[in-house]
């Protein structure tokens, strides 16, 4: 009979930033105690994931096991943190704790997909316990980009895990939990098995700034905008929010916030109590009236987001506002690597209405996480045994292995789908689960490898080409038919692409024999090999080829 | 009877980085003799151009004035200057002119496109003139990140204007021709009308560094490396090329290059004397039995690019070579906004092998372009009448005219297809001709509105649904017939997608009058209706739709 033992299991996070979503196990091999960290998604892209409305985690192994699941510990509202508890909600059924700002959202997600809300619960703060099977888990505030951030304490019989979930180390943080060191090294006393630690900013060598430097750069910078002032910044860093709008009141401005998730995470800010004196805002119908030089307009779109109001003033108007030459446009935000194209998109459409840009990073943002000095701090004050690297790519989790590792502490990268043993004094990988990624595709969910949005890119890089035949028993009906799309009407014959083909197909199966027009695969491949090559011949490209062969009898 | 105007007129690169074609003109209103600058591409993306092969500037404007085309001029051979050159030779068929290491690139690309090579001579250098028309042309060598760069300083009956092309201050360029300031301040002495000025790094405020600098850093880096040293930068950088293959020589390794652009840069620098003491390489092939500790690579795809050697490194095997854990990956390069994705996915490929990484783009880059001081430092140098910023996004050019301003000198924002008179003291558009994108697509030249990558956009976000209906006369023979690409198979009613639609689809069918059958047209617009309808209630995405109404008469 063997021992019980402490798992961490990652089914999204660890390899990739977003859709993050940690197991935490313990008991006997293969009939562990579950609990999950975070229940997140990520978002598409044209590249990989045409026509993806979003991504998560594949948690068939969590939903195969789910009698074993205890409870769901949303750390934060970020949507790579709480994204899919609505959609996945219904394969795990088990309670999901939440502090209240980050509950409302979660709350909202369980609405949007018809589940019942109440299964989202309030979560008190350290050292309030909350017990799932033989874990005892307590909410530890942190500071990051987003109120009520927090880490989770994990008791457990072999041990304590501190699970940073999203964190930086801001004594000033505006709005919400500051960083307590002495709270930090009350949580390290009993002593820390392991330290489940976020690793987004481990390549910053600084120190990370306070939300608080970014306040006085806004009100020097409004101060003295002669038209009217756009910022656009994260919505749910509703610290910056409400210190853009501070600078706008400041400087006699009267603030209009646009944009669904700008109002709502305002909303959810003054609704939980984490956001007290936020100022008094106007309608977008109200601001129409007021003087130019008398407005700051707060916006959603600091990523390039087509549909976001950033994106909609970049290509005119939103709600009846516009900008026009002289206005101040200011990011107050970074681009996510592989968001440079849209954001350098609305940047130039304001170059050209002659908006005055301002996009200075270092001055008028700061980071949600912790710097690599920053971790090395926290490896520090925790002390732990083993540090186990999370939320972050592959080279990210390499990196702060390393650190660790330099710092004389034993370290893994565990990526997703690694089941690791942290019974021990090291940890290691005992095993792998199936993991990968589920897309939510219109209303449907469809698996990463099911080959539907690869067939979407193929169809995007290579056109598409229909071939339709009408057979009459074994003898061809009329000619064949050739619908495009995507393609060149006209190849290098100079004839219409659509005439080249027919003609082809025609000329072939005039000369095909029985044997081949009785043989529906073989006379499909047949169609689809000449298709292929005629296109080619034409034009220079092999197209996705559907035969449709439709037999009178 | 009007007087003859200077004018000049972008067709490509103002507005964007990449595809530069300028078109300077002398003469008559309308009657102008033109020569055109550069004639490069720009390359397509999966976000607006899937399945592009590459993109060029529309020249039908040019072309339809090819009778007043005197001559055509490269200032180097990057592939945005000089990579439309073969393609569109032939609506052009003026004399290319272009210095040695230039001109066997540019002829490349007219064999390529089956053009006689012979087109393009060389050009040597200032204070050599070449006539063409109006026009007195001289090649002004300066420093680029590619040998032989040239501006070109254009003398005309209204006056001097310098052309800077691609350019850095750099008076240590390791290779090829340094920044001469007494040479520039010879050109200036007549007096500059206009400085026509790369715009590029206007937003970097620290002055450009020398290529020198990056040699001993990659000596020191080399020096202690254990095990296997890849290397990539952009092929056509030979100085760096050669700094790095230095490096590894110094190092006591075997230097090999991998990837085609690589082995053709040093090859096109050796054949044109550009490129002297080059290392002696080694085979792909004699490289596998050398001891990693001993070998360096020197690779292609700094950017990502799926095809190039890095990328095939990062999946596993090229040339049957293969990275291993402990060998080191240098970027000796930055990444170019819009390839952060592909960057980082072999990143993460290579940490997944345990490969180390080293992309410190401070220490192991500098950049070709000239930076904001700079920029400053050569509108004092040339002191011209007016500043026209070219080579930039709008929002270069507009910063770089604001600068430009702000010394006191008149500028003007003239993007691709305005027409700027240049004959008196200040610049201003006269009027704007048609100017877009041509794509290469395979082999044929389509119009970037043509609707064709439109047309595979939509395929890729929304799927394609295929309709099949045979009519016998009026009469529906046999039902519908569906097929689907890109689509989930099975929607909210748990019954096959294509069985649903079919059902709808012969229900209406069955229904339909005989008026609306008749109506192709109408029928067509129906079916398409129904389809799009069924599809999003069972799927929640609207589909494309083709619709084949076949007629048995």
């Amino acid at each position: 009979m063997s021992a019980d033992r402490l798992i961490y299991l990652p089914l999204g996070g660890a390899g990739e930033i977003g859709m993050n979503a940690y197991v935490y196990g313990y008991g006997k091999p293969g009939k562990e105690r579950l609990i999950l960290v975070d229940l997140g998604v990520t978002f598409p892209d044209m590249d990989t994931t045409p026509g993806v409305n979003l991504i998560m985690p594949d948690i068939s192994w969590l939903a195969a096991n789910v009698d074993r699941l205890e409870a769901i510990f949303i750390t934060h509202a970020h949507e790579d943190h709480v994204g899919a508890v609505g959609r996945l909600y219904s394969k795990l059924k088990a309670p999901i704790h939440a502090r209240p700002f980050t509950r409302y959202h979660a709350q909202r997600k369980m609405e949007e997909a018809g589940q019942v809300p109440e299964a989202v619960i309030t979560a008190g703060v350290y050292p309030q316990v909350i017990e799932a099977g033989p874990f005892k888990v307590s909410y530890l505030p942190l500071s990051h980009s987003i109120p009520e951030s927090a880490g989770l304490i994990i008791d457990t019989p072999a041990g304590r895990i501190v699970h940073t979930g999203d964190f930086k180390l801001d004594e000033t943080p505006v709005l919400g939990d500051a960083f307590d060191e002495e709270l930090w090294r009350e949580v390290a006393k009993p002593g820390v098995k392991a330290l489940v630690c976020d690793s987004t900013n481990v390549f910053s060598p600084a120190p990370g700034r306070s939300e608080a430097e970014v306040g006085p750069e806004l009100v020097t910078l409004l101060k003295d905008a002669p038209h009217m002032v756009v910022a656009t910044t994260f919505a749910s860093n509703v610290a910056r929010v409400k210190q853009l709008a501070d600078a706008g009141k400041a400087a006699g401005r009267s603030v209009c916030l646009l944009g669904r998730a700008m109002r709502r995470m305002v909303q959810a800010g003054i609704e939980t109590s984490v956001l007290h004196d936020f100022p008094t805002t106007v309608t977008p119908e109200d601001a129409r009236d007021i003087p130019r030089e008398n407005l700051m307009l707060i916006v959603t779109g600091s990523q390039g987001e087509r549909r976001a109001a950033s994106a909609q003033l970049a290509r005119g108007k939103y709600m009846g506002l516009s900008m026009a030459e002289g206005d101040m446009f200011l990011f107050s935000s970074k681009t996510i690597p592989g968001n440079e194209r849209g954001v350098i998109r609305i940047m130039n459409a304001f170059s050209e209405m002659g908006v005055e840009l301002v996009a200075e990073n270092d001055r008028y943002h700061v980071s949600g996480h912790a710097n690599r000095p920053d971790l090395l701090r926290v490896h520090e004050i925790i002390d732990p045994q083993m540090v186990i690297p999370m939320h972050g790519e592959h080279r990210h989790l390499r990196e702060h292995a390393k650190l660790a590792e330099q710092g004389g502490r034993s370290s893994l990268v565990v990526v997703n789908g690694a089941v690791c043993d942290l019974t021990g004094d090291v940890p290691h990988v005992v095993e792998h689960v199936e993991t990968d990624r589920i897309y939510l595709d219109g209303d449907i969910l469809i698996g990463a490898l099911d080959g539907i949005v690869r067939d979407r890119i193929r169809l995007a890089l290579n056109g598409h080409v229909i071939v339709n035949v009408i057979l009459d028993g074994n003898e061809p009906l009329g000619e064949p038919w050739v619908e495009l799309m995507g393609l060149p009407e006209v190849g290098k014959s100079k004839a219409p692409l659509v005439d080249v083909l027919e003609q082809d197909l025609g000329q072939f199966l005039m000369r095909a024999s029985n044997k081949t027009l009785r043989d529906e695969d073989k006379l499909g491949d047949e169609l689809k090999r000449i298709a292929r090559k005629s296109t080619n011949d034409e034009i220079g490209r092999k197209p996705e080829v559907t035969i449709v062969v439709s037999r009178l009898e």
